[in-house]
This record gives C-alpha cells, structure tokens and sequence, in this order.
C-alpha cells in the first residue's frame, strides 16, 4: 500500500482518541497498545495518516512519526471536523451483568450522553464496577462511532446519596415502568439526566422517594418491559428528539 | 419449598412459550429441554405453577401435570393476561455480526415489532443467517420480557427482490444516515416497516433506488452515527411513539 501524504483526502483506517490537546504540528505520544495496533497489527509506519481526537478540539488528520515497543509519537496535521459536544445530559443507570452494562456504555457514547453514573439501588447486584474498563469502553465507543466527545464515567455511587446533593435545576427523567404509556411531557431543556432502574425495579421506598423530589419527572417507555440497556436507548431517543440535537 | 395451589396469587417463576393453543384445563406438552429446565434446573414437580403463552391467547397459569426425561405435559388453568399485540410493524435489517444479530432480534422483541425480517444488501457480509436460532432468540425475549406476542422471523432475503415485491400500501421508514437530524413526520400510521442498513451504510445504487420508491419514507436518527442494533432501537422507539402503540 503505497503512503498517504497529508494532502490525500482519503479518510484515515484508523480512528484513536489521545489525551494531549491537538493543535496544528503538535506531536502526541500513543499508548504502548495503540503503537502496536497502529504498527504491528495495521502495519502503519513513518507518514502514514491517522485520524486522531482528544475529545476537546474535534478531529484531526495525524501522521505517524514513529512506532516503537513501548509507544510511539504522532503528529497533527489539520483540523477535519469541528468538535461537536452532547447537551449537557447525565445518564443514571444500576450496572447489571457484566456484558450489558459495557452495552450500556456503549449505547450512552453513541446517543449523546455527556456524564455516565453508575448508580447502586436496593435491588443492584453488583457491589462494584471497574471504572476504568467502563471508561476504556467510553474511548472505544467514541473511536469506533466517529463522535470527537467522550463522556467521563463516574465512580459508582449509591442512589440515595447521589439525590441527596441533587443540583435542584437538572431535571432527572426517571423510566418509570407503571407507568405504562401515559406521556408526561415537559418542555425543559438541559441540565437533565435519565435514571434507569435494574432488572426488578425499584424498591417501595425508593419509588417513594423518588416520586416525591421536586426535579423528577416520570418517562413513560411504553407498555413493554424492556432491558436495562433497551431502555437506556428508548430513553436517551426520547429525550434527544424533545429537549436535544436530534431536532431539525 | 411448598406446592402452590392453583388458587395461589404468587407469579410463577418460570415463564414459558408453548405451541399449543391454550384453554382452560387443557393440557400442554413441553419439549424436551423445558421438561428437563423445569424438573432439573427448577426442581419443580406435579402441581408446581408455571405461566405459559402461546402466542395468541394471552398468559395462563398452568400447572405441572408430569415431566420425565422425553417432554412433560403441564395443565392450563386460568388466563392470568390478555393477548397484547404489536402493531403491524415490520423490522428489516441486514445481518452483522452474530452476537449483534442476536440483540437486533431480541430488541425487536422488547420493542414490538410485529415481524423481522433480515435482508440481503450490497454491503451485507453474512450470506447465511441460521433463521431457526433467530426465532428461538425472539421466543427467549417474549419469555423473558413478559410479552405474549412472538415476532416472526423471515428467512434472509435480498433486499432488491423484497422491495420489487413490496406491499404499497405499507409505508416503509428508511434510517438514513445522511439526513442527520433534517425531520421528516409523517401522520401514516400502521401498516409500516422500518428499514436499518448494514455497518458501510448502502450502496449508492441502493440509495437511489430506495428514494425512489413511492412507499419510503425517511427517517433521521440523530447527528450521530449509531450502530445497526443501537439504531433498531431508536428506530423502533420513534415509530412507536408516533404511530405505534407509546402514545397517552
């Protein structure tokens, strides 16, 4: 394959998130497994293109400066996309069996959520989630779906302590499944969240509580019941069609 | 742990799909695989509750008449949930990977859709779909969702011969990824089908082809680029809550 120069239009094969800022000329170092998947598995090498972000300065046309067994560095090129950010939306949900809550992640990434929190109701089983793999999830997610914006994964907290220091103006819509299709809509705009219960539900004092803060508001998600990650999707449309960017 | 009597309000803990057609006190055979679930894995014996739908007639509580190591016969005792169907709602995807395939099909499910039917595209890798293993997925997702409908799924199809074929009077909504957040609405209500291209998006024969067509309808889901199964979902969830059955 013959060497792609900084003016070639074609779109780089491969798409990383750095932590260095991007700006025109800056070199940036790789992690160790990007420099092997970028040279041994890619078979890149000195002037090939890559596409790179840092979730803050959209995305930029890279070439390789050098690969090496411990890591490598890239340069910036040019700016080929603006960055674009979610609106200001939180999701909420009770990790669930390992492979669903990634799913949940990575849904979250590709509708535009801006904060991912991991949350511990009465009735979540897992006591604890390993942050740094939902956040590698978080990065992978961005790369692979073409966003320049990752959302950071919070530690997970317990629910009731999480609404105890609620910011009063960010709206949290809760996927209430009694409601069963009866819409209440509302025409607030960000700050907002969505909470999303586990498998099981929410408990009676849960419920309770949640019913009587003055900054919930229910989310009906039809008369199905759906999985954990289904609704997160339903609820995340729901919310970007009304109050986010997916209008026209 | 006690019989339960028919007269027991408890739910059943196990949930299972049956062919056959349900009455009152009519008996049921279970296949092989249920007779050992529910004798081996459940430890449940004569008189033991079940719940079982068959598709058509609403939930039934049932109960254990035998089970040995062929099947097992079970007795339909009282109908504890009306039949809820979808509406006419059809899902056309093409196949991906094996494991996203799966979700598609199980997120149909939850979502209610009322039909799946995996298509052929240019750009579709798999040739063969295995359509036996699809449908006992989308029967596990009405078990465990507590749905009594169970979509059928289609054997795989070219796209070209479906559309050349296609019933005019169903309206079929095409998740473009080039229309990024330019809204079409449409007050059309069921029949319909909802249209979701392979990973590579199509091709742009296929493109043109399909804007051409009299029944399409187009369908924005966002600026984001979304995966075949995250873009199911929020296909789905837009449909259903405009002309499905989400609304008040």
């Amino acid at each position: 394959m013959p060497k792609m120069t900084p003016q070639d239009t074609e779109r780089p094969k491969v798409r990383l998130y750095v932590e260095h800022g991007l700006a025109e000329g800056q070199h940036v170092a790789v992690t160790q497994p990007q420099a092997h998947y970028l040279g041994n598995v890619m078979r890149m090498g000195a002037g090939d293109a890559v596409a790179l972000f840092d979730g803050r300065n959209g995305e930029w046309r890279a070439e390789v400066v050098e690969l090496g067994k411990r890591g490598g560095t890239l340069a910036a090129l040019v700016q080929t996309a603006p960055q674009f950010d979610p609106p200001d939306l939180w999701l909420l949900f009770a990790p669930i069996k390992k492979a669903r809550t990634d799913f949940i992640v990575e849904k979250a990434v590709e509708m535009g959520a801006a904060r991912i929190l991991p949350v511990q109701t009465e009735f979540t089983n897992s006591e604890r989630v390993r942050r740094d793999r939902l956040q590698a999830h978080a990065v992978e997610a961005a790369e692979q779906s073409g966003g320049t914006f990752v959302p950071e994964v919070a530690e997970l907290q317990r629910l009731d302590r999480l609404l105890a220091d609620w910011p009063e103006d960010r709206l949290l819509w809760w996927a209430d499944e009694s409601l069963a299709g009866a819409e209440i809509a509302d025409p607030a705009p960000a700050p907002a969240a969505i909470l999303i219960g586990p498998e099981g539900g929410f408990s009676a004092a849960e419920r309770a509580r949640l019913a009587a803060l003055p900054f919930i508001r229910r989310l009906s998600l039809g008369p199905r019941i759906l999985r954990a990650d289904t609704a997160a999707v339903a609820a995340l449309t729901l919310w970007q069609l009304r109050h986010g960017d997916w209008g026209g």
